[in-house]
């Protein structure tokens, strides 16, 4: 067997337990903003992409539209996300943050970098910054795996 | 705000994706064995660390005790999983691979490794062992932000 394949696998185990304690680390932040883990990653999404459609977005996120149909849904009735027109599909109107999502996104993601930064202080920014970027490349090869009538269906 | 949780920052962001294209390519190399994801998961944690309960099992994934228990009785009936006697608790029964299971996991890991070694064939193998590295020291950290309450919720 190839060190290398061990290699890559060694990184892919470590995935799962970082995303985790990620998403409980992400969900403390937003313990009592009224803002759910998908709800903050969905509006993170928009902020850094630009406007979107649910199908879109469903397709970024690897889960079913219905799922961001409704969560585009309760966002919007709490005046997070808001619909415009979209110029280039008539039925499929684009979703966006709206400003008072912004700021609070902002605040609370200036609070989780505080936090990340605080408990991270041993370690050096420069291996984090080459570990992301053998992510990125990994991933795009590990992407290269899929079978092409796979790659639109539930993880 | 600070480099380095900007940086840390950089690398959870990588983690869905990569999580993500992970788990399709193991669903590919499990297509037709009747294996599931979360079945494969289960083994090849229990082919690592030994025997352990249900309680244990759900623990280590995040997820809950019912979950488990679900895919523990269909992996027994199905010949992957067995049951034996706890020694040191009589109503928690250790679950187990059975050697059949165990077989068949070393038979689709050396696949999964091949494939993988492949894809990486242009990635330096001591760019993914560091990468791997780095991860599981930021894991380590980004648990301390966990609330002490919320160690055993679902992410």
């Amino acid at each position: 067997m190839s060190d290398r394949g061990v290699a890559a696998y060694a990184v892919l185990r470590e995935v799962r337990p970082l995303s985790q304690a990620s998403a409980r680390a992400v969900a403390d932040v937003l313990r009592g903003t009224g803002w759910g883990v998908a709800t903050r990653a969905v509006l993170e999404h928009l902020l850094r992409t630009g406007p979107s459609t649910v199908p879109a977005v469903a397709r970024e996120f690897g889960v079913s539209r219905q799922s961001i149909q409704v969560l585009v849904d309760a966002a919007v009735a709490d005046g997070l996300l808001e619909l415009t027109d979209n110029p280039q599909h008539r039925r499929s109107r684009l979703v966006d943050a709206t400003d008072g999502a912004r700021r609070t996104f902002e605040h609370l993601h200036r609070q989780e970098l505080a936090n990340l930064a605080r408990v991270t202080a041993d370690l050096d920014p420069g291996d984090l910054a080459r570990c992301a970027a053998t992510l990125a490349a990994l991933t795009e090869r590990v992407k290269r795996l899929q079978t092409p009538d796979h790659t639109t269906e539930e993880p």
